[in-house]
């Protein structure tokens, strides 16, 4: 029999993505959705693309109703209204995946900083960080998994590899990442307004004013065993799906070439069902979308003595819908790449 | 165990949208790819999308080995050529589901007069049209399988309800389609260069001089049961996939409103597992992105006197490589749906 | 001296384009801008790309300080709102261009059917439609021209020289139109969201329900010396500037074949400075941008018995700004052309 | 009497935009036009977009011929070639403005290393980087200018002021650029096929293998008074036009905050008639499309002590055509801004 999930939040687009995805899964059957803006209507009159496959009436959320309904509920709702809503199906006993921030950060002063206070502080604990490639042991079995943001989804996995050998130093980084503007969510707005967007790149929120900022921090710090300051810096290009990150770190001091750094990645991911280490060729946005995977490449500018980590992935998928699905397969005791492993449309 | 199935032309979009497909569909195994360009690569150097999903080489075409290897072969090889691949195959006794235009119209004087002589004529009567909506029953248990073109597949299915039914005339008809550039093939070329297309609308080999029209007349005139003579307009939007087509109709004289339309369109797919017949909206080709699905909609301009048949699909699944895969599972006798109904990729 | 010209409605793209264009014009001085959402912000705060081109502060509407300073008043205003700020400047002996619908359907009662009361239905006889190719003559002079909409100027100069020779019927037009985003304006929706728009096609509006039916069928019917029923279907693509239009017509019994045609295009638009009759390739969008030409084309499908009038143009310049600053320097006595002659920017 | 202007390369898209802002430049006239690929034909053959403000034929490139009809020639040639037509020019008392990379790097051997053997290293001596907001005083009387790369104007723009002031350490700079596809050329090419670049973000030519970047090095080498070695990282994004740089640096001892750095900024292009120093907004490429201004501006990122120089450009006005009419304007000792002014096009 299959597990019913339900989905919070389902009228934006990581709402959508978790439907496309789940309806494949073998092993779950979505049985609720819920949206406050939305309840009343079916799916597909949010979501046309979703006609003939999704039959689903969309409910304003009652977590007793919900939790009676479903085992699993993916919550993705805006930051705050998902801790709330994730307390309370916790408490009746529910496996929740939260999408929003809620979770991610750790420590509640830093959250509050960047977020103000948040409203469910005892629970920070409990929330395991959702990137299956660091935290895959504290996810099996886990009841609330904090699902990673984008930014960090990419410029992670990218840096990782490197700082957890000590490859390169974990002062100094910058990650200059590159989002098309889904990433934005569904609501419309000046700076999302198709002839505003179309034809230009900007950057926007630089400088350490990006919320995901703290985010890569705390989970860089912790693989490089050392306290990392981040600059950050998040561009907006003419294209709904996909992040390409670049982040730039200085060699240490014994690091001898590329052939180390690509070695690093090769043996970091050898087992990893979702990242692609590239040889050759560089990461592109365009060969992720619609997939779980992401690709991730290393380069040495011996010139300038710099390393240059990239990756790409789809926000939607591998930075968020997609990972939150690998999560539970893991909470789950699933296979990790249930529902997960179909390829990247292209073109 | 899972049918070998392989793919020849596998270095082009509808190979590679057939690979993306056939890797998930869970009665096949693809065994073999070839593709005389790019023999002797692996199929994740010529598509990197492709690259932790399926790892094949890519080998030239030797219908031998082939043969021995693949129960099921599709072709999609520039036409000419792709005919005679074929018949080397269906003289091995394997079933072929083409892909180019070689197979798909039925009169050797008209293939003739369109493409230039056909290398092997004698199989023209053999080859089942490949659109299932309107030939499913000789589909089962075909050997070769004439896969639809992208703009008649968008045209006929909005339509063949209403020529079948006698509510619009078969004279004078209209088709103005709309597609993405993908469907132009994947070899570079001034039309396609992306600052030529970026930003642009234009229309190409208009006024009967586009391949797809005798195609296209050649289905619905069999639908009406007279002779139809199209004016068929093909445009190039700035988008990589999907065809939105407008066809144009004179009401027959006892048609009283729209609501007789749709009610034949309703009917006509009440079954259909791939044919969303829209009620409110229209139709959107962000909408079937990815999916083998169409949607159709009908309008009747009372003012003036005309009907409006509307469809939009993605080229490379409904107008190719998901038919190709949809008319295989019923020429095997397997589910018609088996592998194909994943939800379209929005945005 | 130069002429001292006003923009009501600077916030939105008319108004932008309109900004553009003036300031290299070398007979104006734009010394004032309107907007209600905007007033008391510089200009390059809503449009950054105006920034060390033009510094003007933007005013709330007050037609008597406005009258004071400007002789010529672009009012780029929704409609209902523009017509009662023409009035109030009329009155006050300032000529009036105005790029909303208020005054380009001449007989109140269609006005009603499609807007609603009109406000001033006494100023509709006191307008010109400012189509300079069609109305010059009534142009020079005039104190209140009607700004056509994009799609009729798109529809109509494909279209008149065939109906005023008596080479196409009246009857059974239909006009097929594919246009940017920024035709929509500029405040966001969901049908202009990046995302929503994004790589797909979409009719809206079709079978007799877009406003600008009665526009075109007005002006047709005019040429054409007959009532002038059509079939009007606008699409949305994914671009921010332009409008592709084919319009499909039955040629009359006399065409002999489309040497006919041309010359009649050749003919009609020999003096034209901004229409630029095609005679190998085909109009495209894209080689208007930000020109005040229009691109037009004329097919005919001997097979079918059709002939197909296309047309390209931008429709921020010709479909709207640059069209008005044109009928301005007519209405001025300037030559035609001043300010205009610019070549698009491709790509 | 106007002066004559001859563009040699005229069918790729750097002549294409020379030929649109030349054909409204007040001062001179374009009697010539050369490309091997095109001669014989019509400029509106190669870009219709010309059609109706240009009516000149394409020769072969004869240098006698040229120097007779023109006075100033534009060699937008690739590279190699550009230096013998500049050369054969130049002896014939020609002034030349060259866009190809020929002669903007003045040692031969930081020119052979990235380009191979130059042909006519004599010449390297007597060329000015037409840079004109660094190299004003140079350009008065020119006979030879080596107009700036896109990558370089983008970048160098941002960072001289800071880099000359001693704001920020000439030591390991970082400068991450995306741009539009026209930078490429108009070749087609299976990097610039559309489906390819559609909705997708790539980094190419990464850790020092671009050839712009020994000329930002040697132009900021030069402003800092100390030897530069850059990390460069230039991206391909979805769109035609334009280029974003965002470059990090590490502020000096005594840099205090933002504010000084902006000052600095707004100080250095105080009088400057192309470059837009934005306060509060950030550069965006679809707010310059068009035009010959650059936006910048500056941020400290105070949390990890970084500072961010960002800028905006069209890499075809300001990064190659218009800036290099601004050279030939200090050259000829016209205003500086002649033909020049243009705002930019948006949306």
């Amino acid at each position: 029999m299959k597990t019913p999930v339900a989905v919070v939040g389902a009228s934006g687009y990581t709402g959508a993505e978790l439907l496309r995805l789940l309806a494949d899964h073998p092993r779950v059957e979505v049985v609720a959705l819920c949206a406050e803006r939305a309840a009343g209507q079916r799916i597909d009159r949010v979501f046309p693309h979703l006609g003939g496959r999704l039959d689903l009436d969309i409910d304003p959320l009652d977590p007793d109703r919900l939790a009676e309904r479903a085992e699993v509920v993916f919550c993705a709702l805006p930051h705050g209204q998902s801790a709330r809503a994730a307390a309370a199906l916790l408490e009746r006993g529910r496996l929740v995946v939260d999408l929003s921030a809620d979770f991610r950060l750790r420590d509640p002063a830093v959250f509050g900083a960047w977020y103000g206070e948040h409203p469910h502080p005892e629970l920070l604990d409990r929330a395991v960080y959702g990137l299956p490639e660091l935290h895959r042991h504290a996810l099996a079995g886990a009841r609330l998994i904090a699902s990673p943001g984008c930014y960090p989804t990419a410029a992670i996995l990218a840096l990782a590899p490197l700082l957890a050998r000590g490859l390169v130093s974990a002062r100094g980084l910058i990650v200059d990442a590159k989002s098309g503007v889904s990433g934005a969510g569904r609501s419309p707005s000046a700076a999302t307004h198709f002839p505003e967007v179309g034809e230009g790149v900007r950057a926007y929120k630089v400088a350490g004013t990006h919320r995901h900022t703290p985010e890569i921090e705390q989970e860089l710090s912790r693989v490089a065993g050392a306290p990392v300051e981040l600059t950050f810096t998040p561009h907006l290009v003419p294209m709904s799906r996909g992040i390409f990150s670049c982040a730039y770190a200085a060699p240490t001091e014994g690091v001898r070439g590329e052939e180390e750094l690509r070695a690093a990645l090769a043996e970091a991911y050898a087992g990893e069902p979702f990242v692609v280490v590239l040889e050759d060729g560089l990461p592109d946005t365009s060969h992720v979308r619609g997939s779980n995977r992401a690709q991730v490449a290393v380069r040495h500018d011996a010139r300038a003595g710099r390393v240059l980590a990239m990756s790409a992935i789809d926000n939607l998928v591998k930075g968020a819908s997609g990972q939150a699905i690998q999560a539970m397969n893991l909470a789950m005791g699933w296979p990790e790449t249930e529902g997960l492993l179909g390829a990247a449309i292209f073109p």
